[in-house]
């Protein structure tokens, strides 16, 4: 519908420099003048290799220097935030630069900025193997390993949650997932930035290589009557994996049959499902309540 | 910076129209030619009285019709959704109009509306006292009182868990609050519209008649070593009220005071926060495991 509209007045458009990387701003369909505006299509949301805000921008200056390639303060920032900034770039050896607010939109467009951003080096994941050799082989541990989550939102709220849970960390798979970049780590308040993130290419062989060293995999399913509520004792034991599923669909059959164990948490109401994060904490929470 | 920028180049920006509601596109400001570029301002959000989203959608037209003003449904809308709607719309007595896709753009911009709307009449919460009325005397029973929460995702959030929990309503201040709008039904997954709101103008207050109605109530610090943490037996008793705070700032001095007793979620990390509505909702499903 909207593109037919679009060929149906190419008079129109012509006069307004139609230049590449324009379009028309369909958010202006309802606009009572009926004319057509190109706009620079602003992007949905910023790109995946920019951080923001000031906490996660301290934060990824203090954990994580070397991941920074570039720091953007715009010129309102102000001090007392300024000089920590700039004193924290130069001890770190960032390279920083102070430009237009603007700039800062057009790189970070629709979130909450707060005037510094910065251009970090793509996130590497962690490979499993390595992981696995770095854990202890005797105290309490937790693994989340997430099956498919595809919302940026959830994949960061779940490793805020996971780092306060004490879990060790968290699996995700490379394709069809989301990816580690900045919402990831705004939304996990630096917490991505932290804990181990492992990327693997199949989550059903990762589950393998995770029982083979030792820890009980659990899937969660979001249908009671699969398996047994997570608060029957032991259900989730002090050497523990657990294994979340999409917010859609749950558990793939493959990653459910993979695990060891499968458990649900009781909810009641009509709604039926409790959001991924708020599943993953619960379930989290739970072990640590246990050890 | 911005607003400098405008003023010193008025002669650039006469010879577009300069209507009313218009604005420069700072999203733009870093394209290459630097025409400014006058677009209606999209709204950065959906008004808060309406509603989109095909589930959402539905629950709204099934559970409270009488809320719906007027259904607007996208003509690219397909059978058999399209049926679904529109049979549930003549049964529920609700108007419904199809529409160009871009009219529901316009009214719902930002959000995956899956091509339906809806105007709902603002939804009037509850008052507490028919509310407390309206409770069992005798099961166990939870409520949940939140004390400035924000945002209206994290709102939604804690309301979608709430239903899942059991709890039998939630308690919001009218003022310095997310409102339940648009926004909330939809990320509640519509448990917005099942389950009890009640708004109150002062949250302390509430929280004494709350007391005197017989519930115990308990404040979420999130600072470890205020009061126990929740996973101390009979911390949450069977019939409790828990009381949550800001994101940022947490339990207000005042409401603090007010409450019966402190609890804490234990936890680990450099975070050192949970989100608020993970927060609440370990805390509702701790309360849950033990009834």
């Amino acid at each position: 519908m909207q593109e037919k509209q679009r060929r149906s007045r190419p008079e129109r458009l012509t006069r307004e420099a139609k230049k590449p990387g324009t379009t028309l701003a369909s958010t202006n369909a309802v606009n009572k003048d009926r004319t057509p505006v190109w706009v620079k299509t602003p992007q949905r949301e910023p790109a995946e290799d920019v951080c923001w805000g000031r906490q996660p921008i301290l934060d990824l200056l203090r954990n994580s220097p070397k991941k920074c390639l570039k720091l953007l303060i715009a010129n309102n920032v102000r001090p007392p935030f300024l000089d920590e900034l700039t004193d924290l770039a130069r001890d770190q050896k960032v390279v920083y630069q102070l430009v237009a607010p603007e700039v800062i939109d057009g790189l970070c467009p629709r979130v909450n900025h707060q005037g510094v951003a910065c251009r970090v080096a793509e996130m590497e994941p962690m490979e499993l193997e390595p992981f696995l050799a770095s854990l202890p082989k005797e105290e309490p541990l937790l693994v989340v390993i997430l099956d498919h989550i595809e919302d940026p939102h959830n994949l960061g709220a779940i490793i805020r949650s996971a780092e306060a849970a004490g879990a060790s960390g968290v699996v995700f798979g490379k394709r069809r997932s989301a990816l580690p970049g900045g919402t990831v780590v705004k939304v996990s308040a630096g917490a991505a930035l932290r804990i181990p993130l492992i990327g693997v290419v199949n989550i059903a062989r990762a589950i393998k290589d995770i029982k083979e060293f030792g820890l009980w995999t659990v899937g969660l399913e979001n249908k009671a009557g699969v398996g047994d509520s997570i608060w029957i004792k032991n259900k989730i034991p002090s050497r523990a994996a657990i294994v979340v599923g999409s917010e859609g669909e749950g558990l793939s059959r493959l990653v459910a049959q993979s695990c060891d164990d499968l458990a649900y948490i009781p909810i009641s109401g009509a709604t039926g499902s409790l959001n991924a994060s708020v599943a993953c904490a619960i379930v989290m929470f739970e072990w640590r309540r246990n050890n």
